[in-house]
């Protein structure tokens, strides 16, 4: 007996459907207004059976609205296949005063991916509580409709032939399995009823009654929201297990030019022949790029691409997010860059920005950057059991080295762009620095995505070491070594 | 004897070029910097055939730029099947400050397309010349080799495992018909040479040659855009045949409460059926509203899309830019906004912002929006030759009856948030938005998509004229009746 059988359901008439209705939806007008004011971002989930009324529903609750700040996402359709399948729904998630709908969400994702459910499952889990924390209120429905009624409505389709087209091979199949389908979503529900975003089941046994209920719950979420009536999950700090100090690296570590030259052409030709087998594998592939101003990342990265090809790689640079970003969940613009599968995504600095500059300069909260370990750590993890490969370099120089780099580039004429006024004032805060990048290191270093920390005074040494690293993970990704 | 026919190169050996190279190398990151600072939008484009080395050229000027700033943009996987082509091109257009590589471009979409050559190189021009007039700079290049030498490093490709891949039938067949397919490329290439951004053929036979004459011309274009050098294309003025007068429209149009009821069903009902006879169909519909403050555009969309399927439509309301889209030529967030093949986008304000709000508020300046006539029509020309349907609606009402609903706006409490300060300001202006309304009518109905005018003092009438016609235009293009 599980909680998808029970079959009670609210039965309403037509008329008493329209007496219930109209306040409700003037209050629903009045509260979109409201959330878009405080901006509030707003995600309402629809899943259900076929047949079930979901695009009638869904449709009612849009001509409600103000056009100008609602956004219907048809998950519809299939997903573009050329990469992560979770990417696709993150990239549509609203910003701060939007409210999106999602016709189907990543928990279709789940169902129709029967084998991975659990772990589909905790995934998404994760994704919500950290859009939750983030301010965003979330609204899941499951629209249920009993095997008669479903199988009542398939006839009466089939019969118009504006609404034939509906009654699918795939809807018929669902008839005949009704119990498994109401077995695999009740596992769905069950497993990611929690955070205070619960499932809220509504049976469509009755339309008129589906639809006021979908209206009552939508009114009271928002107003409760709105009167800071809705528990968020508990921020969590991400433990480690033993603290890590920059102090015990080994600066002094360099290359002779001669070597270094040779190595060079060697291992870049290296990788120009791996990109190639990620290619026809099919295998995305990160590299993280953090750093001291003046490391060394952007010589670095040149050295890593410059026997690549073109069509299989992009440099990402991360700057200040522009306010279409900032609008967003601090993790969208990431998600949104991930590779397409065989592609080779190089992040010149990277989400770690949350725990580094918008630490130190206070652009980030405290309690968003503690909390920001274990999200960043998901994200990777989900991208890494998705089959990616991760990299992350952390390029470490000395204060007296980075002093040295700053005077030669005030000195050198087509290097002068390189040092502002910030890069002076960075420096300054070297110690708070320093505990932000170790503190960074002892929480984020996974054995899925560990950091690599480069001695990177002597350039030559740092970029055989990284180019070396990145052929050790490529291959021990391909032929398992 | 075709341009592509002259097979003289510019022979180089290794150590020559990297004399030359060196220089150019630092010229032009320095170039880049100065756009970047101008906030000057570059595009260069990268044609060529099969082994002319493209990956390699672009892979020179990618290490010498700033990755910051610069994006390559792969057109050479296939495109999507699920909208126009050209929107694909022109979503990854550089805005301000941005560099971008297209590794194939539209053009390639030419080449394919063998039969449309004449039809897209028309079109091709028509947006090279609006985004060269918006301040683009775009550097073309055909990279050229010849039938012997393509040949011979085909075999050695395909001695090299890493490389032998690229070597595909399609390779062999371009090598097989050379001729033919360097006719289509003069062809392409004559058709599309002009506005002071033509072709640049250069041929590759010697690698070094190629990279080291890229660079140069490259360095060389960038200069005489800052030096102002660039002659841009004339600014042209849209003429009409007889200017448009609002005067002679009989607002005193009305329809019976009754007799609304009974047609708004029938017509939505009409519409719902017409909408998956679209979307099997493939065709895309772009329904366009504009009118006064007040003229009831939001009440009349809802009713339109009342009874469709959520999932085949999106209302996009059109603000204010953001940054990201101030940043970028004005037509591209509406390029973005087009639908997919089978639905339907329906645009509350449009395009035509740039010859109402933004001449009369002067945020475009009179060369901006007087030359926008022309490359609207153009764009909705394009839209519409490639099978879409483009419906226009001004809603029209007397500057009597919107002081009526201003005033009934502020009265009542569920509809003061749709009336503002501004409202009241843009009421001041009237005669300038007449004038500047009656002139975008005058000069942008065109045969394929004129404006249709609706008189909207009563929202009833209002309401089923625009229904009756949006069947009436969906009919025609589905049953050409």
């Amino acid at each position: 007996m599980g909680i998808l059988s029970n079959e009670s359901c609210l039965k309403m008439k037509e008329k008493e459907y329209h007496k219930v209705i109209f306040p409700l939806k003037l209050k629903l007008a009045e509260l979109q207004r409201t959330s878009k004011d405080k901006k509030i971002p707003i995600l309402i989930i629809f899943e259900g059976l076929e047949a079930s009324g979901k695009g009638s529903v869904i449709n009612e609750i849009l001509v409600t609205l103000d056009p100008r700040s609602y956004r219907v996402i048809s998950h519809n359709h299939p997903l573009e296949e050329n990469t992560l399948p979770l990417k696709q729904y993150l990239e549509d998630i609203p910003g701060k005063g939007e409210l999106h709908i999602f016709d189907k969400s990543w928990y279709d994702l789940a169902f129709q991916e029967e084998a991975y459910i659990t772990r589909r499952c905790k995934e998404i889990n994760k994704i919500e509580r950290s859009l939750l924390r983030s301010g965003m209120l979330i609204i899941k429905f499951f629209l249920h409709v009993s095997k008669k009624i479903q199988r009542k409505r398939y006839f009466k389709a089939k019969k118009n032939p504006a609404k034939s087209w509906k009654v699918t091979p795939y809807a018929w199949k669902q008839n005949f399995n009704y119990k498994s389908i109401i077995r695999n979503w009740e596992d769905i529900i069950e497993r990611t009823n929690n955070f205070n975003c619960d499932w809220n089941i509504i049976s469509s046994n009755s339309l008129y009654g589906a639809k006021s209920e979908v209206f009552r719950i939508i009114v009271e979420k928002i107003e409760n929201y709105l009167n800071q009536k809705e528990i968020r999950p508990d921020d969590v700090l991400l433990p480690y297990k033993k603290p890590y100090s920059l102090d015990n690296l080994d600066l002094n570590k360099t290359i002779d030019k001669k070597e270094y030259k040779k190595e060079l052409v060697k291992l870049q030709n290296k990788i120009s022949d791996l990109h190639h087998e990620l290619y026809t594998r099919r295998i995305p592939v990160i590299i993280a790029y953090e750093g001291w101003d003046a490391a060394g990342k952007g010589g670095n990265i040149k050295r890593v691409v410059e026997k690549m090809d073109p069509r299989g790689y992009d440099v990402i640079p991360t700057a200040a997010p522009n306010d279409v970003e900032k609008n967003k969940y601090y993790l969208w613009r990431f998600w949104k860059s991930f590779p397409r599968y065989g592609h080779i995504a190089i992040f010149d600095r990277t989400w770690y920005g949350r725990v580094l500059v918008e630490r130190v300069e206070k652009f980030a909260t405290k309690y968003e950057w503690k909390r920001a370990y274990q999200e960043i750590v998901d994200m990777e993890t989900q991208w890494s059991n998705n089959g990616s490969i991760i990299i992350k370099f952390w390029l470490q120089i000395s204060k007296d080295e980075q002093l040295k780099r700053f005077k030669e580039r005030e000195k050198t004429p087509s290097k002068q762009w390189k040092i502002t006024e910030e890069d002076w004032r960075n420096r300054e805060k070297w110690k708070e620095y320093k505990a932000a990048i170790e503190e960074m290191i002892s929480r984020t270093s996974t054995n899925s995505c560990p950091w690599h920390i480069v001695p990177a005074n002597d350039k030559y040494y740092a970029r055989i070491f990284v180019l070396k690293k990145i052929i050790e993970k490529i291959e021990k990704k391909l032929y398992n070594i």
